[in-house]
């Protein structure tokens, strides 16, 4: 998906949320654990009471190798059942070397057919190289969200700033705005604000909204550009919004507040 | 494995050789491709013919999930084929929020069985705490071996040094040598010295002899501590050697030759 695409998704949906699929056996409604593939049931049933409110989708691999071979069918099916509308985005934070990335890439764009797949940086630009491609796009961790990131994303750097941010000089330039995000959690106001500065076009794919403490009003404060540059995941609090046999309607008008508050935000933007 | 089984293995095997078994469809032997698994196959001929020789193996993930859910079956196959007396090496790379990393935990150490996962360090100690158990290791990058790897790890910090040494200073926290090893790459030198000083106890898996230009004289010039201390990596040298029908002798040399340079360089240094 080519970045107007994107903007124009976004307008017409009225929305710039995304879903995280992290799908756990443990957590979900027990009445899904009899189907053959409770993991594919589970995904389905969200994705159909979420696609009205959402643009986007981000499985999260973690999830789906936990479970072997299997999970990874089971992330395929989720993947090929997502509309052609929205944007998928694989998280997977890889970093390797050039010849075992161009696997990761062949893996990520060719088989599961992923418009974005999140990488760390620290190995240096070859290591993300094979991920550049036509309409696909690399999102790169920057600030996130967990609790212990500052102690080593906010090491200083001789120019006395935080290593995230001379990071960010460098990172910038393996790409543009039309092929590259950034992460940026949401508990981290300070750096999305910083951030926002240094890279005024880039898109920021914004995790740590919900269970880890991120507030939306806030992050559109320091994140929102005039494209709206900003996709915000929700997670847990979403796809566990309840553990009823009618779960859906839960995940439902979780996903219906939430874009409501985000229409709101695109409007009082002159975004929309 | 713990550290004691380790050190001892090393001197047994009068080596401190990893195999790197990462297999690629269109780089082995024609012959193979016939097979039921192919993977699984060429795999099998090289933990054989590399045994004797070898302490370690070392499967990178990549070329695995590259061919989807088969892939991963032909590691388990793979894993449960390497003599239970050899040290495993997931390379894996990781690093995520607490919740998916405790799941790539699970998938490494319960489903495969590997002793030690390759972790990326950027996102801070709770994104590494799930790969913290007993007799298991985790193995954070520190310098690796690619080209463009230093445009990142070598910022300075404020205290003007290099910012994977500054990065070494809160890591080498996150553990002790019983259950944390530092990759750092063969074509490192003079970083390998200064990580050396740093560290005295801890053990490396250098990653880039062969191919990438390292060199394991050098390598063990600065590295090398009273226990070893170093698991030296090659693959591809190794593992393609030939795509002969009898590509097997051609790897048992290979690792032989290596494993005599190691047996001199213990003897040497007095280790055996």
């Amino acid at each position: 998906m080519d970045i107007k695409s994107l903007i124009s998704f976004i307008k017409t949906q009225k929305s710039f949320l995304c879903v995280g699929l992290d799908p756990d056996i443990n957590q979900m409604p027990p009445h899904l654990l009899s189907s053959n593939d409770p993991i594919f049931e589970f995904n389905k049933s969200i994705i159909d009471a979420s696609k009205n409110y959402s643009i986007a989708y981000k499985p999260n691999l973690a999830f789906y190798e936990k479970l072997g071979p299997s999970g990874l069918v089971s992330l395929k099916k989720t993947i090929d059942y997502i509309p052609k509308s929205h944007f998928i985005i694989l998280d997977a934070k890889r970093s390797d070397v050039f010849n075992s990335a161009k696997m990761y890439a062949e893996s990520f764009y060719n088989h599961y057919g992923c418009d974005a797949v999140t990488l760390s940086p620290y190995m240096g630009k070859d290591a993300i190289d094979p991920f550049i491609r036509k309409e696909k796009w690399m999102i790169l961790l920057l600030t996130t969200s967990n609790p212990s990131a500052g102690e080593i994303q906010n090491i200083k750097s001789i120019n006395d700033i935080p290593i995230y941010l001379e990071f960010l000089k460098v990172i910038k330039t393996w790409g543009s705005y039309e092929n590259t995000m950034f992460v940026v959690g949401a508990t981290k106001l300070n750096e999305m604000k910083i951030i926002r500065k240094e890279v005024p076009s880039h898109f920021f794919l914004v995790p740590g909204i919900g269970k880890q403490g991120g507030s939306l009003q806030k992050v559109c404060e320091f994140g929102l550009n005039s494209n709206c540059g900003l996709i915000i995941n929700s997670s847990r609090d979403i796809i566990y919004a309840s553990s009823n046999k009618n779960f859906v309607q839960y995940v439902s008008e979780k996903c219906i507040n939430i874009q409501i508050e985000m229409e709101n935000i695109l409007k009082d933007n002159n975004i929309i």
